[in-house]
């Protein structure tokens, strides 16, 4: 995701200053050199869930950029009023539309570059019929030998997609936690 | 934490409207009437270790707002360009400056009344020196029967101890997924 740069201040809206604060932190922020509002930027969460029917896993073909056209695990960044299950529960049924109940949380994943942690959680799907959202061209359900893998859009899905089926196969899921580069 | 409201456009400090963006939004979103510019408010991290030597864990006494004079984990606000885990160490480091080893995840605690998710990741201390810094007014070692279960700064502080002890005791730590009210 591209952050852009915060260039004015959103108390008072006067260009800020990248400078260290005067409170003992140790890093540049955006401070406000009218009203002094210093401005944090920290990373974000990316909830979503690995969907399970059977053998089966769901997958939406993304109607959005970026990454149009590629498949990935439904999941979106998480908002506030909200808990990460909450979230991931939100995103599968606004990106699939799928009937579901949540499992546990399943994987954390760090990607450092793009200052993100991605989290997803198991959900066992109620049903094969899927309705999903604009964000959606299609959402289907593949065995492992169906999973489309070159054609993931992100790597945290496709990490989460190797431990879930390796999980399975042993017959016992544990929580991933793994750094992405 | 508290959140002071998004008044002006980071990108061009005109005042934002409040509203629900033409892109498939579903939810309000601070906009800009002059640039077009989208601000979005998430959850943060905050991240920290459960420090632990023997049969004692180090709490640290806050010299800091909110709490201040109360006892807490090692913890702080995850930040861009690391791991979940390196800011847990970091802020180890930070407030304590405890010697220790980073151990895996133990506690995952959603706070969703302030927007915030707490990640916990058991630590080895090395050493029972400690070198606190000026967040802290003492860092100290206690067992289970010492701590100060009334003087704890924050509920997910208190969660994450008892269930320590609990694996502690059962002689296997997982990985804790909490929501706290």
């Amino acid at each position: 995701m591209y952050r852009s740069p915060i260039k004015h201040c959103k108390n008072c809206g006067t260009a800020v200053l990248y400078r260290v604060p005067d409170d003992g932190d140790t890093k540049e922020r955006a401070v406000c050199p009218a009203c002094g509002t210093i401005h944090y930027e920290n990373p974000l969460n990316v909830v979503g869930t690995v969907p399970h029917l059977g053998d089966r896993v769901l997958l939406c073909k993304r109607n959005i950029e970026p990454r149009w056209g590629k498949w990935t695990l439904p999941a979106g960044f998480m908002e506030l009023n909200e808990t990460t299950a909450q979230g991931a529960a939100r995103e599968t049924d606004e990106e699939a539309g799928a009937q579901f109940e949540m499992e546990d949380l399943f994987s954390v994943l760090n990607v450092e570059r793009v200052g993100q942690v991605h989290l997803f959680y198991r959900a066992r799907l109620l049903s094969d019929q899927f309705n999903p959202g604009h964000e959606t061209i299609e959402a289907r359900l593949f065995t492992e030998a169906e999973i489309p893998w070159e054609e993931i859009a992100f790597k945290t899905v496709k990490a989460t997609l190797e431990r879930y089926f390796d999980d399975r196969r042993k017959g016992s899921y544990g929580i991933h936690v793994l750094d992405i580069s």
